[in-house]
């Protein structure tokens, strides 16, 4: 077979395996890190409830610097799980918005997070008791 | 009312408060830090599978080292997600699980990192086009 034939087939095959966290090198466990940070949880969660744009994010996440969301939304963007949009209006303004696959990971992370604010009541229990 | 009561009263009152991670106080952020901390994450999914060595964990979890899978331990401990039994055995060993509070903190965990896991074409294929 060609060289030009053979990397890509076999890079195909590699794109269609499922990822293993456990894995340090795997590419999903980067996934997981940007998906899971500090900042990718909460923006994931704040874009769940619809397109927003960079002061309406920055006020709904408490505690987040202008630098960190930058970061995380360029980040999010570059995984595929964030749309950016500068609508040419005056004065111009961009738009953040999820992905269809940002959308999944958002449900995901949003679960996550909704289990944690329910069980708060236990879990503070749990720790007194510690 | 008696300051020996009122305190308690509002204490108990606050801990069956609903938590909101979006606060940067609320301690709901804290326990969302430490759950979808990149060895934190790791260490609920391997203990979902039953439970394990400390040993047995740091080959499970490629790239952890003996430190950072010592500290995340503790944290979880603290939090009330894991259980830690000394074996008065010869040699003596200690054994790690999760308590019921913990499960359903692996649960969700090992929810998002499946969907990473089998999403990984698709985000290979998305990150691909930026």
């Amino acid at each position: 077979m060609s060289n030009e034939v053979e990397p890509l087939s076999r890079l195909a095959g590699r794109s269609r395996e499922r990822g293993n966290v456990m894995v340090s090198a795997c590419p999903s466990r980067l996934i997981l890190e940007h998906v899971t940070s500090r900042w990718g949880t909460l923006v994931l969660i704040v874009l769940q409830r619809g397109t927003h744009r960079f002061g309406e994010m920055r006020r709904a996440i408490g505690g987040v610097s202008e630098r960190m969301l930058a970061q995380t939304l360029q980040r999010l963007e570059s995984d595929g799980f964030v749309d950016r949009v500068a609508r040419q209006t005056v004065p111009p303004h961009v738009e953040y918005s999820l992905t269809p696959l940002g959308r999944q990971a958002a449900e995901q992370v949003k679960a996550l997070a909704d289990w944690i604010e329910i069980s708060m009541p236990e879990i503070n229990k749990a720790r007194e008791r510690r």
